[in-house]
C-alpha cells in the first residue's frame, strides 16, 4: 500500500527538503532523499501549506491544510496584459483567449491571517537577501497588496533557492540590483553545480511612471488608462525562475508570478496578476507529467474548477515554438491579467501556486538524481536546450519586452538561457526512439491528467 | 620582398583554393596550405576575377582583371528594405540612413561579356546542384537580371563550398528544397567537419504573388506599388553563408548577396539589391582584420569610392546587439535597396563583392589552422557564439521575417545558428586579457584601414 505525506512549511519558509527532512527524521524512518525520491506516493507533500506539521496518510486522503470551504465569487480573466518592467520576472503575455466564467463553486480557501502571520522582519530573516523594500517601509504598508506580493515572491525565491542548494550541494550567487528609474531585485544564479548546469531565481520589485501608450500596451484588454498630465504611476512585481539540469533525465521547470498595479488620474487603482509554472522533459516520464500536472490541478482547484484546464491550455497556447510546430515542454499552468473576483481572492490563487513550485519540481529531481544517460541522451538535451533558446528569443514577450527596454537588466532577463545549447542541422530523430516520442508529445499537447 | 599572388578563376567557377594550387603548382614554387597560409603577402589572389591565370607580381602592383576604367553614374541608394521570402538567403534591412551620393569617378568597370559569357549549361555543371530554376528557361532568358544573378549567387555558392571542402577535408551535404507557393533552393551545409563545427551556404530562388501592404513593408522608401488587383508579382533570389569553424582562432564569417523584382499592374519592374560580408573574429587579429576590410574595399572601390565607407558604417549599425551594447563582430560591409545608376552596374558592384567572399576569408582560415588553444579560448568562443545566436534570433530581420513566413525553411534560415553555444551569466572578461581587447573592439568599432 503506498503512503502519502502531507508536510506543512512554517511561516519562516524554510526548504521543504529541508522541513520534511526534519520532520520526517521525527519520524525515525528515513532521510531527505529516500524520502522525496518516492515522490510518486507523495501527492500531497507540499510547500504551500502553513504553519503544520509532516506526517504519513493513506493514499486517496485530500489535502487537508486549507481552512473550511466557502464561496467565492469569480469574474473574468481576459485575453492579455502585458509587462515586463526592468527584468523577465515581471512579465505577461498575450495569449489565446480563454473564456471567461461565472461565479462558481471553490472548494477551498486558504485564510489569509494562516498564511501571513508572523512578523515581517522575522519573516525577513529568511529570505536570500533583504526585500527590495525597505523593511521599515513593508511594516508600514504591511496590509497594502504590494507588500504582501514582495513577501510572498520573496519567500517562493527562498523556499525554491533552499531546496535546490539542498539537492545540488552548491550555494546560490545571490545579486542585489537596483533600476535608476525605480526599484531593483534579487537575482539568485547557481550555475556548474553538481545536478543542475544553470539555476536562476529573480525577484523584482519596480515603480516609475508609465506614458498612458506604454500602459495601454500592457494592459490590451481595450482599457484606456487616464493618467495625471499623461503619466501613470505604477508597480510591478514579480518572482520567475529557470532550472536546467545537468542529467538529461531531469527536466528543466519554469515558474513566473507577478503583479502589477496602475493609478489612474482620478486615484482608482487597476491591478492584476499573472504566472504560470510549466515543465520542459527532455525525455518523457509519464509518473513525472502525472505528477507535476496533478500537483498544479490540486492548486488550482481549491479556487476554481475551471482554473486548471483554462490555464493548461493557455500554457500549451504560450509556450509554443510556432516555426517548430511544437510547444517548448509539457506545459503546465499559465494565466494573466487576473483581477477576479477580488485581490484577496485572486492573491490567494497565486499564492497557492507560488506554493506549489517546490512539490512540483523537487520531488522529479530526486527521483532521477542518479539516472546514468548516455551521450546520444546528452546530445538531445542540448538540441532541446536550442529549442528552449529559440523560444525564449523569439516568443517570449516578457524577455522581448526586456530586451528592448531600457535600463532593463539584461542579465537577470537571459539567466533563463541553458548554460550549453546545440543546433544541429535538420535533425529529427529516428521513427520509434525516446527522442522520437518525446518530439510526438511536444507536437500533440496531451491532457496528462 | 613580399610578393603578391594575382590569380584568377575561369568561367567554371573553381574555388580559389583549387585553382590557386593548380596555378602555383604549375609554377612549382608551393602547395596551396602554403601558399593561402601568406595571405598576408596575397593580397590580391581574387577569386572574383574572369578566366586568368595565378602569378606572382611584386607588391604594390594593383589589381589588373578588370577592364579599363570609365565613368559611371551612382545615384542613391536609400534607407532600407526588406524581404526574406521562403529563406535566409533572401533578406533585406531597414538600417541607420546613408547619405545619397552623386555622380562618381570609378576606378574601373568589369565588362559583362568578360565575366558572364560560357554556356550556361556548361557553368551550372560546376554548381553543387542544377540551379533552382530549370536550365531550358535560364537559357531563354539568358540576359535576364533573373537569371544573371541566378547563375551569380550559384557560382558563389559552388565556389565557396568548394573552397571550405578543400581545407576541411569534409564534404558539404547538399539539400534541394521547393516552396510550395513557387521556387526553392539548395542548401549546402557541413556539420562538425574537421575544421568547420558548422558551416551552411544556401542558394534560394524564389518567387509569387506579394500583398500590396507586404510589398510596401518590403520597400519602405515609402513609395506605393500599385498591384493588379492589389496583387504584385515578384522574384526573390540570394545566396547567404554563416560559416562557424571549431578553432577560437578562426573566425566566423558571414555573407549574403539578394536581389529583388516587383511587378507593378502598368507593367513597371521594381528592382534592387542587397547584401554584405562581414567577420566575427573570437579574438582579435589585427592582421586578419585589416586584410578582411582592405579586401571588401578594394571590390568597393571599384565602383565607387563611397561604397565602403558608407557600407561599413551601415554594417556596424545593422549588426549591433543592442541590449549588450556591442557589435556582433568586427564589421565589413552592408548595404541594401540599392537600384542605381542602373541595374547593369549594380549588379557588377554586387558581382564583385560575392566574388571576394573566398579571398577575403579563406587566407584567414589557413593562417590559424594550427594555432593551438586552451579550454578557456573555447569557452570564450561558446560564449561569442551565444552572442550570434542573440543577435541572429533577436535582430536579424531576415531570420525574424523568415520565422514569421508560413512557408519558410525553418532549417535553411536557422542554419546560421552555431552547433554549440553558451551563456554564462554575468560573463565579464578579466582587465588585461584578450578576451578584454576583443570585447572592448565590439563596444567601440574600429576603423581598420
Amino acid at each position: 500500500m503506498t503512503s502519502l505525506a502531507l508536510c506543512t512549511i512554517n511561516s519562516s519558509t524554510r526548504s521543504i527538503a529541508r522541513l520534511c527532512r526534519v520532520s520526517h527524521s521525527a519520524h525515525g524512518t528515513a532521510d531527505v532523499h529516500s524520502f522525496v525520491a518516492r515522490y510518486s506516493t507523495l501527492r500531497n507533500c507540499s510547500a504551500s501549506l502553513p504553519r503544520g506539521k509532516c506526517s504519513f496518510i493513506k493514499t486517496g486522503t485530500r489535502q487537508m491544510c486549507q481552512s473550511s470551504p466557502r464561496r467565492i465569487s469569480l469574474g473574468r480573466y481576459g485575453k492579455g496584459v502585458f509587462l515586463a518592467a526592468g527584468a523577465a520576472a515581471v512579465t505577461g503575455v498575450l495569449a489565446a483567449g480563454v473564456s471567461h466564467f461565472q461565479r462558481a463553486e471553490m472548494a477551498t480557501k486558504i485564510s489569509r491571517v494562516e498564511e501571513e502571520d508572523g512578523d515581517i522582519r522575522e519573516r525577513c530573516k529568511s529570505f536570500m537577501s533583504p526585500p527590495v523594500t525597505d523593511i521599515k517601509l513593508l511594516e508600514q504598508r504591511k496590509d497594502e497588496m504590494s507588500t504582501r506580493m514582495e513577501m510572498l515572491i520573496m519567500e517562493t525565491q527562498s523556499a525554491f533557492c533552499r531546496a535546490l542548494e539542498q539537492v545540488d550541494g552548491g550555494s546560490f550567487r545571490v545579486d542585489r540590483w537596483s533600476r535608476k528609474e525605480g526599484g531593483g531585485g534579487i537575482s539568485c544564479v547557481m550555475q556548474d553545480g553538481k545536478i543542475f548546469e544553470k539555476a536562476g531565481v529573480n525577484v523584482s520589485v519596480v515603480y516609475g511612471n508609465l506614458t498612458e501608450e506604454a500602459a495601454r500596451q500592457m494592459r490590451s484588454r481595450g482599457k484606456i488608462l487616464k493618467g495625471k498630465d499623461g503619466k501613470l504611476p505604477f508597480r510591478a512585481m514579480g518572482v520567475s525562475s529557470v532550472i536546467h539540469p545537468k542529467n538529461p533525465h531531469i527536466p528543466t521547470v519554469h515558474f513566473n508570478y507577478r503583479y502589477f498595479e496602475i493609478e489612474e488620474a482620478d486615484g482608482t487603482k487597476q491591478w492584476w496578476f499573472g504566472g504560470g509554472t510549466d515543465l520542459t522533459p527532455v525525455y518523457i516520464d509519464l509518473e513525472d507529467a502525472t505528477h507535476f500536472h496533478k500537483t498544479l490541478k490540486e492548486a488550482c482547484d481549491k479556487h476554481h474548477p475551471k482554473y486548471y484546464p483554462d490555464f493548461k491550455k493557455w500554457c500549451d497556447n504560450y509556450f509554443y515554438i510556432r516555426h517548430r510546430g511544437e510547444t517548448r515542454g509539457i506545459g503546465g499552468i499559465f494565466f494573466d491579467d487576473l483581477d477576479s473576483p477580488d485581490q484577496d481572492e485572486v492573491f490567494n490563487f497565486v499564492r497557492s501556486c507560488a506554493k506549489t513550485v517546490v512539490p512540483c519540481y523537487l520531488p522529479i529531481v530526486y527521483k532521477h538524481l542518479n539516472d546514468s544517460f548516455t551521450p546520444e541522451e546528452k546530445d538531445w538535451q542540448q538540441v532541446r536546450r536550442g529549442r528552449y533558446v529559440e523560444f525564449n528569443l523569439v516568443y517570449d514577450r516578457g524577455v522581448k519586452f526586456g530586451l528592448a527596454t531600457p535600463g532593463s537588466r539584461i542579465e537577470s532577463i537571459l539567466m533563463s538561457l541553458p548554460l550549453t545549447a546545440r543546433w544541429e542541422y535538420m535533425h529529427e530523430p529516428t521513427k520509434g526512439t525516446k527522442e522520437a516520442e518525446m518530439l510526438e508529445i511536444l507536437r500533440n499537447p496531451k491532457q496528462w491528467i
